[in-house]
């Protein structure tokens, strides 16, 4: 192999630094999930085949990675081939038995069906995997990115979608976002609309047309929706919709008079009000109702979520309620309420506003130099014992030049550089350097302990 | 779908108790990794098919799971098949331009050689992530599972060794098993028997006779190595070695006049001391010298190991200094020293010792039960609080009955439980229930967080 060697395009390495970074949101984000008594699970990278197809719509089955098959599987594609001899990209596809995973939701239905004897309903799950998609790699879109999906499954009441939207308030007030819009809307106020107007069954047409009004102007979408059969008397009544403005409260009591007549949409407004009032009494303050909100995936039925942050372009988490998720493998009636956190997004956000805390950049708080094999022995004693009170140390194992060793610490970001040389040996003390300050302190050895503790 | 979903044969599941199970080994083996300065990275799970095949037999090549080819070069796979007549599975897998990682170590030399410029050596790095081995599944054996690997690159020091040592010592003190034995040998004392007795060019055989000494009698491996072309006076200057006998100290003091002749050998018994004194040294004395541990990989040079409990039938952690692992990838002269702890097969060992701490089942510490709408909503405050001070808890989101709330709190093993019905909520207490004890008591409900926090 005489290139450089290199990864699958879209893919990533994580080193030390990055890794830290990105621990640091999931072991914020894993935090607050637990404290709202969300358990984890896992499931496979690769799933059968027939679980994945037919979930994503056509551009998503194009998206998967399959897995190729083996052995006398290969043979027998190839001899299928030879048989048919066309290029038939359907066969070969159909020839693999795994895929890998696309999502977590898809996986988490799976699991759900599959398992719903041995779970307590309503289950509270988290999951943080990564999953591929064989897109084409472009700025901060990758083939293999993590999601962060927390679900209720198995209750209709709206106390989960409360419990969402607190741990979503929770977990960017942790992250030093506070300052972020937790947007909410309910395709039951979006199917009201379109029962109003008479055309229920464009109820697609509409949701999707209202999804661009976060990249098209207006008057686009409305066009949109011309080209898409609705009359001028049709846009009438969307328009004031679209231009709902004020406080939630004002919005939600236009909304009011305008859906009167659906039941649904109604209901809808209900729910809304009811998630709203809740959250303001336990002083969640930035959730904001809007009717624009509409989120392209076709399995959610009522609330939709979506947070946004001033300085980032895109939603950074989205999800909502879906009462038939589980139906696709067999399981009826199972109401469930999700949000996934876009764990790429936040990264590049908490990049661009230097909000990654300092002291997480730090692995090894003390590096002993070495400067030769004796001093390097009583090192590594001293070492152990720093450890056995938490002390994350090393001892640095050639004994290089000291511009060398000084070089690792500086480049490791080392708290503190530890020197024993055959002085300090003799004498039974050693010399600490504070790599932040500069200070240089000479210590009893029997003292480290409780310097590196104070 | 009718039929109950599953997943591919080989692959697993986990819900929370296992999450629960393998998080614990998980997070204590990275507490002791990070301690000793190691710093996570992760790589993708796709790797370009180039670095992977060839690097671990033709066996290995043939347990890869290959990412099918997409769009254009699936038409062309399909005429490159339809051209030769003939169902060549090379020809198919040659299309794949990705394949899943193998194990951990040869993504790892290609992440060192990639990187080499923005690493600073020597390089402590772990890494916790899935491999993928289209291996026939069987008890213990799965086509998805964990490694969990450190490693030291770019130095030669034995420091390094006796480092790694350490942490495994750690790690299974930890982990409740300190009744490990660290097994330690050398190839270079390997390499030394096989110059002995003139059969330099014959050490692979030598090793993998050597490596089969736990399974079979030494008579079977004998009789192997006489097929293999060792002669009955090779034989007779090998079971001296095979026999050894006693402590360290003595076993070895046998070795160096069996292998005085051999300076490769003589170095490998050096070697193997001054990391064994250094251990004792530091009160680690479950290290045993054993000449007959070989391990199987080709790439090894020097230093072996393997972690051996009484309760277990194969090894729980193995590994070895190699001093050319980056070589495939152009990079030379980087030698380095790593082991992988079987995650597996510790998670089974724990199980089997029932060693896992009961603490780690309990996700939520308090399930506040959900009496009616206005009842809840006074839970929900008492939650939020709580969950400022870090208790993890929950308020069951439907008035379903008291049976099927307590059954949930039971099934996710909750220690407290806190009913807040009418009376409570006009008079402003609570009833906390203690799950293990049965205790019941009555509290202020602003008494609420002091009561979780004693």
């Amino acid at each position: 192999m005489a290139n450089k060697p290199s990864i699958p395009k879209g893919t990533r390495d994580f080193g030390p630094v990055q890794m830290a970074k990105r621990n640091y949101i999931f072991n914020t984000v894993k935090g607050v999930f637990e404290k709202h008594g969300f358990s984890p699970i896992e499931t496979p990278a690769m799933e059968l085949r027939e679980t994945l197809t037919g979930k994503y719509g056509d551009e998503g089955d194009q998206l998967l990675f399959r897995i190729m098959p083996r052995g006398q599987k290969v043979s027998a594609l190839a001899q299928k081939i030879i048989e048919a001899q066309s290029a038939n990209q359907k066969l070969v596809e159909s020839s693999a038995d795994e895929a890998l995973r696309y999502d977590l939701t898809v996986p988490f239905a799976r699991f759900v069906v599959q398992h719903q004897n041995e779970l307590s309903f309503p289950f509270k799950r988290y999951q943080i995997q990564p999953v591929w998609r064989a897109d084409r790699p472009q700025k901060g879109r990758y083939r293999e990115f993590y999601q962060c999906d927390v679900d209720i499954i198995g209750s209709e009441s709206l106390l989960n979608e409360v419990d969402l939207i607190l741990t979503a308030h929770e977990v960017y007030a942790a992250l030093g976002l506070p300052d972020v819009t937790i947007k909410l809307n309910n395709r039951k106020v979006l199917m009201g609309l379109a029962e109003v107007i008479g055309k229920s069954d464009q109820m697609v047409d509409l949701t999707i047309a209202l999804d661009k009004l976060d990249k098209l102007t207006q008057e686009k979408v409305l066009e949109e929706l011309t080209q898409k059969g609705f009359s001028d008397a049709d846009l009438e009544l969307i328009k004031p919709v679209l231009n709902l403005s004020g406080s939630n409260e004002e919005k939600l009591s236009t909304l009011k008079e305008l859906l009167s007549t659906s039941e649904v949409g109604m209901k809808g407004i209900e729910e809304t009000e009811t998630v709203l009032s809740t959250a303001k009494k336990l002083g969640v303050n930035n959730v904001s109702f809007e009717v624009t909100l509409a989120r392209g995936l076709s399995y959610y039925t009522g609330a939709i979520f979506e947070v946004t942050h001033p300085d980032f372009p895109s939603s950074i988490t989205g999800g909502g309620r879906y009462d038939d998720l589980t139906g696709i493998f067999g399981l009826k009636g199972m109401s469930g309420v999700g949000i996934s956190f876009g764990a790429d997004r936040i990264y590049d956000l908490l990049e661009t506003k230097d909000l990654f805390p300092e002291e997480i950049g730090v692995s090894t708080e003390l590096l002993f130099v070495n400067f030769g094999d004796q001093e390097a022995l009583k090192c590594i004693e001293l070492a152990h014992s720093l450890r056995q009170v938490g002390v994350r140390c090393e001892v640095y194992p050639d004994p290089a030049k000291l511009k060398k060793q000084m070089k690792y610490a500086n480049d490791k970001n080392v708290l503190f550089v530890a020197m024993l040389g055959s002085d300090e040996l003799q004498n039974g003390t050693i010399t600490l350097k504070n790599m932040t300050t500069g200070d240089q302190e000479n210590v009893e050895q029997s003292a480290i302990v409780a310097f590196m503790n104070r």
